[in-house]
């Protein structure tokens, strides 16, 4: 099986996934943020990044949450799914699961728990077994902050080869090993950046796009400075990617989901609350992430 | 709710799960192997700590292996079940099903996929949910090497006052933090050290027992060095601690669940194949973790 | 006192420090290497960087060090005197010293050995203290790897202020902490990328050059990169990154200042031996270096 | 050469080094501070550990204080000089001199810098050139924390078998790790807890005494604790252990050299300012800290 239409070029948002106060899968809200995104220029979803609480759902609502986010997708663009999970077994389960349920492509993060052992041949065996079990085609997703796993280059560059296995998302945010993988693997392999703070400098070295955080509250905003790249204006890119650095920290490293929610919620979206353990962003930081919008010029936006 | 009956001295293996080579669970080889466990000198099993790969069972797997294990546990010992998920909804489910299905007390691992969110405060939103919902005792479990998150002591201080939480399992090996845990808490809050590595100066500075991983096959050796701190002889304690180090290293940080597993092959248990991601111990490791074994006295034992 | 005339545009390789066999400092080959460097495209040297060994000299020769670049450095060259030391005090007294003999501009790594206590107020203080004792201009230095310091964004942008700070060199390749600082200080403060890894990652954010180790050896091909930024070329410029990569691992993180010294002796300068506790890069690691060498195209440059 | 008579048990405080008001040394100060420890239970020195600034003087003054400390040292105590430099040949300098001015051991801290590189065999040359050219018996010196080097075991457990390398201070605080090398070391060698957080611990599993900031300002606290074990009284040593940790943390890991300094000029010792980069303790880490000596009870003794 070979793939080779499918482009990821472009801005995808992990998506957060809206509950109600009482805590429920919210899919009116659901609805809503589609209602704007869509509107953006976009060229995709990825559901159930790391932004999205997977973690938190049960198999169950994992699968229901990709039969929605299929209806609300429109045709011409990608509806990416997380389809990762701790154990080879599982994950092909739930890709299964996803693929029938409408994804178009299942996005797997490393597995975690056992960072210590997770070294390039056991990710590489995670990995084929995935790809060989999945009816779709797999990115892969190396995201140490979450998961405590660095994907290594090695293990990356020979999974590049696979006719199922299309990209990378990397949130390492280390644009000497990005710009290593894109040198090292083939043409048609696709990196993304995994977060707003080093879309440019991965671009710059060869990455084709991003799946942000930062484009669930502005869209427009990244998908500029991809677009400036896409046609060599690094000039440009350069003023688009300056003031997208400190609110991009504010809604991932800094605060977090919790962060992103408040920041929707902020601007004409449904965050609503996270499920527990993660809490609403607590009042004082609220005051700051303001401030950080305002500054960006991401609260006039949303008034406008 | 008060349980001032419940006593966690002594020593808990944190129990492998049993595969069959198709990776299904095996009940067979897990009453094989408690028919052994049960012969030593051992104050109750820990069922889905992080030896016991929790996260590679689905959620009808982690219920059933407590009821199967309820049945192969003798009355005198004590059950504790790892009830742990990453969202406080699950976990409070998991350990309600699982004291319905005889668990004595719950061990609840801290949630790590937000590790940089966890802060004391989120954590002691988290344990008091639980705890307010669990119908047994609850144990925190704070093991930074698999979750990203080592418990901060103020978190622990506060939560060890709760009258349904009894104490807590340390995996991180810090003494200087053990020892100032146990001089903050209430004389009736039960430490118990997280590998046998640190066993004796967890237990220098005030911890009562350990839930270690060597204790799947060395239950005599890491017992017989708490039975000489509960009768003061620092010195036989001492002699015991030393030659078990390199082994525990062996089966835990160096080799992981394949190192543990192939031990358990070695000696006359059954270990059987880790659930994928985890791969077996390479026959290269193997040789390595024979002679350690060996160099241990352990070898010696399973033919005895 | 102002400096707005000194460009740090372009590359500065932080030259390693040649070592006779016996240990002491061998000037002839500081010689042989300068008299190649300076009929590349280099826009001066730095002099006592982390490649230099600085820490293996005594105080007398870090200066006499200084006066014989000096000489050896057109006048057309900017000559970047490494004055770092543990204590204010040291600093701003080699400080002193190196600019009487000749320094250009002083470059001061962040003190490392009370690293948790390096924290912004306290490297604000450090560095005001030594600009207004400098007779030269003072650029900052961050090299965490060595130091264990990665200096906060907020003491840079505050420093930045200072007229007689113009710059700093960031080796730890952060390209959103880089662009953050380039978005938050005045137009004319410069940063510097502190390896070729990332130099591309870096330009594109809006650093202006280079002090990167791969410029003792590869002058000609990390200039070039350079160049294509200047000219907005970034085509050309990620042409001429990729294959930079491995070769600057290899002769930084990988082996570090023995494997650049070796590749320097493979290449037609003199490296010769690092200072002990530093040893010769081993056998078996040369031949992997030399393949390294061979595929980044450098062995066929020496040879012409 | 052999040196089969020199103990280590017991407490040795890497004291501060006293500076006047304008950061030169101060040798009233440190008279009056000797004349305060000759009167407590220490063993001996340790001048210029990580506590003494060593990095902060120049070569003259690491000779002349040796000097000085060798006549407040009474003939009973041992003197313990710190002649650790990044380089090994001026490590073997300063060692010499330092014997030659008096010192009775030398304790060689790891080299830093170039942490990356201090592998098994680095550090094997660098300790046995030093040891083979040390006229006095040589201590090696793990300190993670300011060097960023974890020394390995393999290293210390091959290095033990020199006659001339009698012991360790390891201040890492990893029990699993103290424990093992006591185990794999000959009898004689003498391993030293580097704090007093995990003082306990390490005695438990075979360390014979400690070099403990603490000791600086609870000197008779610390002795009790070493005598406790020393005696075999466990109980004893845990009452002890229990109050020492909050205070330990504050005056190392928590406020450091800034810390300590202030608590000795709260408990009628000199302190005194530490030179430049590191800055006086701030007023309101001072109030607290005050707090944490009068908890741990310290601050009534200095008015006994």
């Amino acid at each position: 099986v070979s793939y080779p239409e499918i482009s990821l070029a472009g801005v995808f948002p992990p998506i957060v996934t809206p509950f109600t106060a009482d805590g429920e899968l919210d899919y009116d809200h659901l609805q809503t943020n589609f209602a704007i995104w869509n509107q953006k220029p976009l060229a995709g979803y990825v559901v159930q990044g790391s932004n999205g609480e997977a973690v938190h759902l049960s198999e169950a609502e994992r699968v229901g949450l990709i039969q929605a986010a299929r209806e609300l997708t429109p045709p011409d663009r990608l509806l990416i799914a997380g389809s990762g999970a701790e154990s080879t077994r599982a994950t092909i389960d739930l890709t299964r699961r996803m693929a029938a349920a409408g994804a178009d492509v299942a996005i797997v993060v490393t597995p975690g728990y056992y960072a210590k052992q997770m070294d390039a041949a056991t990710l590489e065996n995670h990995y084929l077994k995935v790809a060989e079990a999945a009816p779709i085609p797999i990115m892969l997703y190396s995201v140490p902050a979450n998961t405590g796993v660095d994907m290594e280059p090695a293990a990356v560059i020979r999974l590049a080869g696979h006719p199922n296995i299309i990209g990378l998302k990397d949130s390492g945010g280390n644009v000497t090993k990005i710009g290593f993988m894109v040198q090292e693997t083939p043409a048609d392999f696709q990196i993304l950046a995994g977060s707003a703070g080093f879309l440019l400098g991965a671009l710059s070295v060869g990455a084709v796009g991003g799946v942000v955080a930062l484009a669930n509250i502005a869209a427009t905003e990244t998908a500029r400075l991809v677009e400036a790249v896409q046609r060599g204006d690094f000039v440009a890119a350069r003023r688009a990617q300056g003031p997208l650095i400190e609110v991009n920290t504010a809604v991932t490293a800094r605060f977090g989901v919790p962060g992103l929610k408040a920041a929707m919620d902020m601007l004409g979206y449904y965050g609503g609350p996270p499920r527990e353990p993660l809490l609403p962003l607590p009042e004082k930081d609220q005051v700051t992430l303001r401030k950080i919008l305002g500054k960006a010029g991401l609260l006039a936006e949303s008034m406008s």
